[in-house]
């Protein structure tokens, strides 16, 4: 099977290519008898336009990019599929980038998009992004950038977070009522804008039931598995040793129960831990996990609804302004030691 | 920041903007020096050609695609992982494309390949996948696809498969062999060649066993987990119960636990599980859970490789050809009950 082009379709009608383009692309130079024609026969051949030609043309690929750190985590999993499925609505095609937490591997996908590859990105920023040159390089360009989750401080447009310092100081406090007496906090993004919001909530509940806060109760985690199984391990070989533990990062949840286990430490008992993770596993983990659960379906849908309004408007410049979901604590046994099987879920 | 196009580079350096594309495409018909000069302006301004604009000439958009069903699957993140790592060393873009289990879905995303988008396709079927047409009308164009995990039936091209028969007959004669005399095997793509090729695996440890295969042992799935949970309740509701599960698809182990629980039964007291999958969770669930992991990172590397191979040689045709990589079992508490900490992991 040959593939049809424009050409084929301007041979068979008598008319040029260019008369058939400006046809497709509905021109109001055209008249409606040469349009219907061309319609109709670019149907009965099955013509798929070349999309990188009609892009020349209309200036708009009708794509979106979704920039992130990694597809692992089930956070954005079901962010993903809140985007795609406003997208879909509108006959938006979306690509999906990863980072894999790396702030040059961040840049060189946002360099790319220079080129007029997409429409408009969502972006959640890498943990190790720091400077914000290469988003203000793509707006500056007239490419919309909004973020979901992890925003970059100091840029100007729509943002879809959760209440990240309330929910945070709600866990916190949680395993404080619990009984804990020594916190720590697994972090990985802590000059990130969320990070710093999850560690004021941290600090906000310590403060308010008079415990003081230590530097060294933040423990600075990576991207690598292997390397934070060590890293938690040593925390909790420390004396005193932490008998609570607030995971701010789904990833290391499996890390930080392995340590546990390996060291003998029973969960509650010893050690409490409270998660942010949207795994449907958190009910079926030894013990069930309490994790805060973010609306991160609804977060992508608010996101790529805020993206597509301004592209429709040609408005480039999106509303800058920021949208708070609410995040929810769910209880479970690895905090209040229930048998797993008696809990809601 | 306004952006820099041909036609600016042209007009600084007095040269017509075909002259410019041709100097930067490296083409014969321009001298040394004019190239020089105006890869040095380009340089200096920072120029981004525009893909669609570049790729009218070459054909080529640097870009592969991944149809995948979900990334919610442990499996698909790895493999995605080892798909980039392969593409980032040659210059390739990966863009990944989400079909959710859906014929429809995945046919439409493949039509949008015919206009030019991608350089090839590397994809994983989805469960609902009966017909090839959108598979073979995209091969006809010239655009090469390159099976992995989930092969489709009758399509000539490489392809990059685990032991499924193999690995699913080991599972069973595990499960077998712990007691187990009422078999389920829960599948959700029993049409796809994996899904009959685990059956069976299945099919041959129970004859060698001596134990009859009754079509009711195959329970099928859905995309839905709430669905599951009440297909795999019902099933261990079913008189004489079934005492071991085979979890075909890693995303139906969580309703499987549940109902379990649920119900009361024990595990592995009163149902064993093993299930095919690839989360670093399995060590921590409650029990920590016996698996058949997949060599997925290896198998997106591999795929990946021979795709790239085909585009380099021009070989649109890619090997036909099968490379199979070896699935491992790792016993857990899920079949044989000693406690997850003292299992290696």
């Amino acid at each position: 099977m040959e593939k049809i082009n424009l050409k084929h379709l301007a041979d068979e009608l008598h008319l040029s290519t260019s008369t058939v383009s400006r046809a497709l692309q509905d021109s109001h130079q055209i008249s409606t008898e040469t349009k219907r024609r061309v319609m109709e026969l670019a149907h009965k051949l099955d013509y798929v336009p070349n999309p990188h030609a009609s892009s020349l043309g209309s200036r708009k690929s009708k794509t979106i990019a979704v920039v992130i750190p990694e597809v692992f985590d089930s956070y954005f999993a079901q962010a993903i599929n809140g985007i795609e499925t406003v997208a879909q609505a509108h006959g938006y095609h979306v690509l999906i980038y990863l980072t894999h937490e790396s702030a040059q591997q961040e840049q060189a996908i946002l360099h790319a998009f220079q080129g007029g590859r997409v429409d408009g990105v969502l972006m959640s920023v890498s943990a190790e992004t720091s400077s914000t040159e290469h988003i203000e390089a793509l707006q500056a360009q007239g490419v919309p950038v909004a973020f979901f989750d992890r925003a970059a401080d100091g840029i100007e447009t729509a943002c879809v977070t959760t209440n990240d310092l309330e929910s945070s100081y709600l866990a916190t406090r949680h395993l404080l009522d619990c009984g804990c007496t020594n916190l720590a906090l697994l972090s990985i993004s802590r000059q990130l804008s969320i990070g710093r919001q999850r560690i004021a909530g941290f600090q906000k509940a310590l403060a308010e039931h008079g415990v003081a806060f230590e530097e060294s109760a933040i423990i600075d985690c990576t991207n690598d598995p292997e390397e934070n199984y060590r890293i938690i391990r040593k925390a909790l070989e420390a004396r005193p040793r932490p008998d609570g533990l607030l995971v701010t990062v789904e990833l290391l949840t499996v890390s930080a129960y392995q340590a546990c286990y390996d060291l003998h430490l029973g969960i509650p008992a010893e050690v409490k831990v409270v998660s942010f993770s949207n795994s449907r596993s958190a009910t079926i983990l030894n013990p069930a996990l309490t994790t805060i659960s973010q609306p991160a379906f609804e977060t992508g849908k608010t996101a790529a609804t805020l993206l597509l309004k301004g592209l429709k408007n040609n408005n480039k410049a999106l509303v800058a302004g920021q949208v708070v979901l609410p995040s929810l604590l769910n209880i479970r046994a690895s905090t209040v030691g229930v048998p797993a099987e008696r809990l809601p879920v």
